[in-house]
């Protein structure tokens, strides 16, 4: 199976049968969401991952109801940083510089450069742009699902207010952006699972400039 | 090879050689990149494609003259709406239900229910929706891209206005947010192939929450 089946198989399953995904699949869908990359390799967000079931019928209550919440096996959160600061781009980047080989010094040098640029952003640009890094992560945890045979279904349909003052993000600097229940259609009560899958056409989608 | 193995041999690549990408190569990432998912299925953005090396050398002059925009075989180029409306909405979501053979009257209950909710954000809310959308669809095309053993560098160090203005994607109602160019790394002349991937741990990068 090629990328193009896999992503030809997925759909935004809308009825899920409650079956849980193996451990090593979870961590495979998650391991493609660390190797995302991200502006300056920052990755300005984290995942959080929930299979209690008390607390999926909590968030299902703010995210208008949808059975995935509680008949997924795991809900993955992606949760950005509320906004960059010099403090934290310069703890990222030396790290990556050390691990790199690279000196403290070109570090210091590229978070002036790059702080130079943020410092006069507004707070809503960078909310905005850390949570457009989560959403590269996002396509690939798509991706390595539809790969392993478990389903998943994107959404951001949620109160975003909600789930973070219940996962406590603001202590942590984080927003949550978007959210991905993972588990196993039951295609026998999905009123999507045989309906065709609709994009726009090539000819539309792509402008080749001559 | 998985896509986690085509994610770790893939890296943003700094000096490609000039060597064609292959049509099919080429239609394989555009068609990953097409298949993303999206908020309702609305496919907010269009992929632009220039290979022709008098535009690339002028787009290069507002990417911080980044190498890779004149040394790649193919630069694609994410544009996303500048803005929802109810006629946009609308438009698609008709060919989205007739396409699934539902009636036009829930497409068009569907459109009254999401642009109920549009209408009342700014159009900044809006034009970050949507090119949220595009990264979707862009970290897919990077993953169709590696596994296809193709090099990519995503990109977002440009000048966004004069892209726009060079495209003329105000006339479109698009905007410019992400581009990538595609074609084929020189690990000779690479200062970044040989160093470390690095990423945050998997530890840090994700919470379980019990």
């Amino acid at each position: 199976m090629s990328l193009i089946d896999d992503l030809k198989w997925r759909y935004a399953t809308k009825k899920m049968n409650g079956q849980p995904v193996a451990e090593d699949k979870l961590n495979y869908i998650l391991e493609a969401a660390r190797l995302a990359p991200s502006s300056s390799g920052l990755q300005p967000y984290k995942i959080f991952v929930i299979s209690d079931r008390e607390k999926l019928a909590q968030i299902r209550e703010f995210a208008f109801n949808q059975s995935q919440i509680t008949d997924c096996s795991h809900l993955l959160i992606w949760a950005a940083w509320d906004g960059y600061s010099e403090e934290r781009i310069g703890e990222v980047l030396l790290k990556i510089f050390r691990e790199k080989g690279l000196p403290d010094k070109n570090a210091e040098d590229y978070k002036n450069t790059l702080w130079g640029m943020y410092r006069a952003l507004s707070n809503d640009w960078h909310a905005n742009h850390s949570a457009k890094q989560a959403y590269i992560s996002f396509g690939l945890a798509i991706a390595a699902a539809a790969e392993q045979k478990v389903d998943a279904t994107p959404m951001e349909g949620f109160d975003k207010e909600k789930l973070d003052a219940f996962l406590e993000l603001d202590k942590q600097g984080l927003k949550s952006v978007v959210i991905l229940p993972i588990g196993y259609r039951d295609p026998e009560n999905d009123w999507l699972v045989n309906l065709k899958k609709v994009r726009a056409p090539k000819e539309e989608f792509v402008v080749e400039i001559e």
